[in-house]
């Protein structure tokens, strides 16, 4: 078994990897850290869970540590659910000191030498670690993608065989990807908050980051262009978008693409079936009913209509936060990056 | 006072009907007519009311009647309401009998002889009635748009003055716009829909026919093409939708051109000051917080930056329903086709 | 294996029972009937699947059959989701015909044959089986409470020890408990209705049946009266209820009541390993964190203080409907009544 | 005019003291004052502005000033929508000065010469002003109730003509009841939460206080007893409550007793035609549709029935909280107590 850490386990998306990681084959929990105010107190005892299975039992008899450096020096991997203003420091200290950091907070996203990785779609941007390497760090610090860019990234995936340059998307997002305190009841409930801070800006280039080309040493950006529209809706779990795509092909084209579209990795625990589903049914996918696919790790597609147009629906806090920090680490280890 | 009857006075669109008409300065309900089942008993003891004012004595009072020419033929206006299987058929009748049909229903709509008009949009198009007439119809057959065609057009009537070719629209629509039961609870709730029968081709076709040109004997569809994808959202009251427009003016040209869009009308009771109302916060218009501007009659636009993209929303029973209808009546009775 | 039929299959309550079965240990499922324009299709074709996880590879190939004796003629015990209207007809001849029917349906609740039955409360009126067998009919009806009552006797039963006379109860009930179709957004949205048509009936008459005695040929209802009071909230799933009952005895000891209540059974596959959980935790249970424990068939309480008041949620579809006839039917099965 | 001060004026409850004040008749508004960070500045470009109608010119035009005597000087009441935590001192000293404060702070709601009034129900405790004036306090505090205790408090005031010792109520209270961040999504959106701080104990002790009587010098408690139960569901405006009253007389009697519920007083501005409404259809009230009776100074009433059991709502940030302030400076200026 592999010991493994998470950073900020007490957050929304500190629970996700806590919740991911209770029967986990390869990682075992060894180090959940917090705010000093938890430090040294069980996580049973600290933690107000809100996911909808208990955490396990040896998680609930864990000691809270503080976040530093020392507290996860017996871990190979640590998952950081630190909050952006923390995360860019510790993190980057952790992997000087020889640990492998699978991020997803913002903070080291668009670093050159850091990989921004979805196993499914730029596993081989994961030759970044070298780079890091050749620089002198002994661990490695690897990132997912913000929790919309991946629903995104992953519709366009199956996409890349053809050429397209105009990516348009209006985006519908949970509420829970404001953090369990982030967005005020009076704020979303009968309501749509039509502006999400930076959101915009992430998808914008992060989509060109992953899906660009990795030649040995750096990234290059794809070259085609994302305008996205942000919007909060009043849905617990699952992030809905409309996109267009400038592809020249036809719809059956673009389905055959969708429905042929494989992971080029197998036998990952996380992985879905299917990373990319294509629904037929005329009024999905649908936030409450497909979220779950997959176990939270499937994006769903429907509606793929002339235009070209469709919809893309994913689980925010499983793929698109700690499902793909705990994909990206089981990817790592196959790779014998550790 | 001119007396009008509203024709499908029970369900969501007829009641808002009602409560416009409750204390208009020109017109007195003189008809309110319903099902078989409803006739020949007051209005106050049929109607399950859902407005959040109380219905009006004089309307409470009203007899409620058959759907039948017989039924209006006092009335020199009538309001409809009705669904279109049965609004194609009885609007006709009413019309060739000698009534001005003010219409919500989508039946006529798309006729070469019927007007879909916007009064601060394309006030001209009423010269379709002496078309109807000329072909000799008495009455006259006056349309609005659907409820997510209206927001998108008023949003673009301001942009009117630039070149563009483009549109891209994704809604995020209201729960009131499906009736009082067309949409389920366990349906919508934590929820998007991402799918709302026939309204994408209302909004491509309909948006194109009130912002085409009148000759003066029919209209020439506007020559931009509309791309819409619709979704259902948790919300009340309130279309939201984001749009982007290939306009080439840079984002604080299209800024002053919405501050200076005027109503080319006045004095109509139900017009709002602004039509179309600049929101400068960064997290506006909002459906719940935005709907009631202008009475329910503004239609709020904000974010607008580069690309060009933002986001309109109005709401969708009042400005988007019985109150286009009602002010479409104001512009009529003004412009003498009574 | 038994074979087991769904009556009723496509419905909310139907798809529980066919999720809850698909790799039941001890049931297989031989038939689905639906209503005539199903009938001769395959499930998977004609279900508007709503649950979220998918339906089994066997149920989807599954034909669909009219709800008919000759339908279930191979069955051992079917599972009646059927509504109220059709359901007192086409159980009993099923019974008469030899088959044992396990029913959410209220039509036979209140016979005084039929038993009303909870296994972890009222196992032994089961033996009205032999009651119903007496009067010749060959197979049998056996039925659940209604979703609220089944949460209130579960809360009452762990108290049963001590004396008390009056109960109140104000329910808070999710949108799932009137079927896919059966509130409207517009109804319970932003709102509260305060009304659920025979429902206070049914938990002031039901609860008495459950928590009666049994002497071997007839129930005797239990002394206390229960005074109800029902409302709808917008909640998906999870019944909710504050409850006052006049025990004399200490916020102390009933807590301990309940921490020591065990299930007379064992070994029943969907019984949860506490039937009744207590929350210590001041703000719980709460529907959306809790409904799930058990997989759904736990009922939680919490809040329990002096008055003697307490607050008690269960999942109304799964314990409260589908799970709760299928856990009579494991029950059934082990004291050897098919 | 009377000049009127709003202390706390940017909160919740703030905007709808400026809300109701805006165009009121005898009160103009001198002051509004709000925390350090926003004096100086004008109102209308600090306030995070969230009431369905605009606030007035003058509202945005008055410069914010800090929460202190001097700020207040020239008001003659100022109405406290502060924080309990800074409430009692600031009241105390205001009145101190000569100011009347109108309270919806708890700080001294409790206290024993402070009236705890609703102008409907107990306007002879203003008496106590003058207990106040001759301990030497040159100004007054008067309080209104907490906002579920007022809806509790009008709904039982019909029936004080009957006997009764016992009520019991469970309330289903809503969102905005906690102030604008006072609640996350995350934690009611789908859920109910059966925990409010302190509401319990503020609904049984106030309105023993309020239903008390006075004799000249001080307040004796009514000497019936309440058990409450509180909930907080997912809707935006109006607390929504189940109450039991042990009265002997016939559901007949308690609907005539609604029925003929008249306010002792006349002619204040905010007062509503019917202070508490009794609503015959079975399924009222509900508070989307009935919050705004009275331009939501009505406290609804109905599912009268044996028991003696009934459901009463009113809307919690106007009847229940600036409304009710407002009042009652509308009841102490008749009765010329300024």
């Amino acid at each position: 078994m592999i010991n493994v850490g998470v950073l900020g386990a007490t957050g929304a998306v500190g629970q996700r990897f806590v919740q991911l990681l209770a029967d986990h084959p390869w990682f075992h929990i060894q180090a959940l850290t917090a705010s000093e105010r938890s430090s040294g107190k069980l996580y049973g005892n600290v933690v107000q869970w809100r996911m909808d299975t208990p955490f396990s039992d040896h998680a609930g008899k864990t000691v809270v540590t503080p976040t530093t450096v020392e507290s996860v020096k017996d871990c190979d991997i640590v998952f950081s659910a630190l909050p952006p203003e923390i995360a860019g420091k510790v993190e980057a200290e952790m992997a000087d000191a020889g640990i492998g950091v699978c991020s997803n907070a913002r903070s080291h996203r668009m670093d050159p030498d850091v990989p921004l990785v979805i196993p499914e779609v730029n596993p081989d941007h994961l030759g970044l670690i070298d780079v890091q390497r050749d620089k002198g760090r002994d661990g490695f610090i690897v990132t997912n993608p913000n929790c919309s860019t991946i629903v995104l990234a992953m519709a366009l995936a199956p996409l890349r065989r053809f050429e397209f340059h105009d990516v348009r998307v209006a985006t519908m997002q949970a509420i829970s990807g404001g953090g369990f305190q982030g967005v005020s009841a009076m704020d979303i409930y009968d309501n749509v908050v039509p502006y999400i801070g930076a959101e915009e800006e992430k998808m914008e280039t992060e989509t060109l980051k992953i899906m660009g080309t990795f030649d040995g040493s750096r990234i290059a950006d794809a070259s085609f262009r994302v305008s996205a529209s942000c919007h909060r809706v009043p849905v617990i779990d699952g992030h809905t978008m409309a996109i267009w795509v400038d592809v020249k092909e036809s719809v059956d084209e673009v389905k055959k693409a969708y429905a042929s579209f494989k992971s080029p990795l197998s036998n990952l625990p996380l992985q879905p079936a299917k990373p990319v589903e294509l629904l037929e049914q005329p009024d999905r996918p649908q936030p409450r009913l497909d979220r779950n696919r997959g176990r939270g790790m499937t994006v769903s597609v429907g509606r793929v209509r002339e235009g070209l147009r469709f919809v893309a629906m994913g689980h925010n806090t499983i793929r698109g936060a700690a499902g793909a920090s705990v994909l990206n680490a089981e990817l790592i280890y196959t790779k014998k990056y550790l």
